[in-house]
């Protein structure tokens, strides 16, 4: 049985996600939860798991950083598919919890509702950990004065109750997760429309990103998302994250403009082509 | 006397780059600690403070997002100066400490000093905080078993041991900071290089990021940087901060490209030009 390795323990939005795809792509996965992002992909890349479904990007706070940070890394994945997933944020307590001076959570969920910490909570301690389930878990052990923000589903595994529901603070959350393999597959019938490109550009060169950029405007090749992080070989050199929209691009045109593109950059790495599921 | 925020408490990074930049302007600013970057920046806004100075960007973790957030909410605030800091993180303990259970810090703090932790306190629950110095003084109040990640300053103010120095993962640790003011002022006599734009662009246009660089290419003016946050109105809407090097561009052909690079906008703010101190 194939392993899908997502960001445990059991409870987090992460495994509500990869539930929902293990069964979209009628497959029968062996759902393996990890510690940390980077060592989900990780068990992808050391052979461990053969596939891992992590965050890249939510609608409300940006950039799973540890992701892109990882994807950037000397690995040699490929991007399989993607899905947007509506996420709902609970404030979930132990029952008889009557002061909240805590509030514990994984720091993109307690960015999430950072205007409604600040409204009703401002004076709590935020107490960051590696996921919301562990958040719940650590409040359901008897962590004192502490709410954790996570999932309706951590809320009924640790027995917790919802002190408030929905406290994201835009109702319009959404997270996009990504499904890495160790080669192109197709998994399910969708037909792949997006390419994600990974590239380092010469920044000491006035006007090289725009070059690059016009490139791809040249060949009818439309951009959806542009995100640097940074390269870290000191400040002012970033690597790009460009996400291009591919549906309507034959492979003759996509290959000839990546090799005009590539020449423009120190390196540069294709995550493949995949469908989006929504 | 003039009241300049920063994020508190005492011992931060801020603090010390702060008290760098008063003497650095031959200024007698008062140094107000604030709980969070967010709440120096309205400050400033709401009149409280005359300035503030507030960390944008990390050269190891990438943007400051809470400050860019800030900066894109309806605030009218000009930057003055920016200085280019090198960070130096600390491993610190209470006397007497012998395991090392628990690691408290900023996130940004956290995020730089990651492989450090990854490689040798790899089972140690991570937890954040709102800066270094209150790390620092949960350390120095007695959380046990625990590590604050911190300066060398918070170190000497709360009385702690350095168990290990210098541990962010790359040596070359340098943080921007930004002082903001109500208007644009000149604060010293270094001649204004750079300005800071932040718009959104109608991401449902193809080629609309593109035209907007090629304008700029196009009057020769240098990008440095470009970021991109969400604009939180739906997934694929974004929030561009773009850096351009505006020490050899007339005032005239700035103003006329940043009229032309506004029609492509739905909102441009002009953060202004200002002074690189190194």
């Amino acid at each position: 049985m194939a392993i899908l390795a997502f960001l445990g323990p059991h409870g987090t939005h992460s495994e509500e996600a990869a539930a929902y795809i293990n069964d979209f792509c009628k497959q029968d996965w062996s759902l393996q939860p990890y510690r940390g992002i980077h060592e989900a992909i990780y068990a992808v890349h050391n052979g461990d798991a053969d596939y891992c479904f992590v965050p890249i990007e939510n609608s409300i706070e940006g950039s799973v950083r540890i992701t892109l940070d990882t994807l950037m890394d000397d690995i040699d994945l490929k991007i399989n598919m993607e899905l947007i997933w509506q996420v709902h944020n609970q404030l979930l307590l132990k029952k008889g919890t009557t002061a909240i001076k805590k509030i514990i959570s994984h720091p993109q969920a307690l960015a999430q509702c950072r205007k409604y910490i600040q409204k009703n909570y401002s004076q709590a301690e935020i107490i960051e950990v590696v996921s919301t389930a562990h958040a719940a878990k650590m409040v359901a052990d008897g962590l004192p004065d502490a709410a954790a923000i996570a999932s309706k589903r951590s809320g009924q595994i640790y027995n917790l109750q919802t002190a408030d529901a929905e406290i994201q603070d835009i109702s319009d959350n959404v997270t996009r997760f990504i499904l890495l393999g160790k080669k192109q597959e197709i998994l399910h019938k969708e037909k792949p429309v997006k390419t994600l490109l990974i590239c380092q550009i010469d920044g000491s060169k006035a006007g090289s990103l725009c070059g690059v950029l016009n490139d791809f405007a040249n060949s009818d090749i439309n951009m959806t998302r542009i995100e640097s992080r940074p390269a870290r070989t000191g400040l002012g050199n970033y690597v790009f994250f460009i996400e291009i929209e591919t549906a309507n691009v034959s492979e003759e045109q996509l290959r000839k403009t990546l090799q005009i593109v590539q020449e423009k950059c120190l390196w540069l790495k294709n995550m493949g082509y995949f469908p989006i599921i929504k």
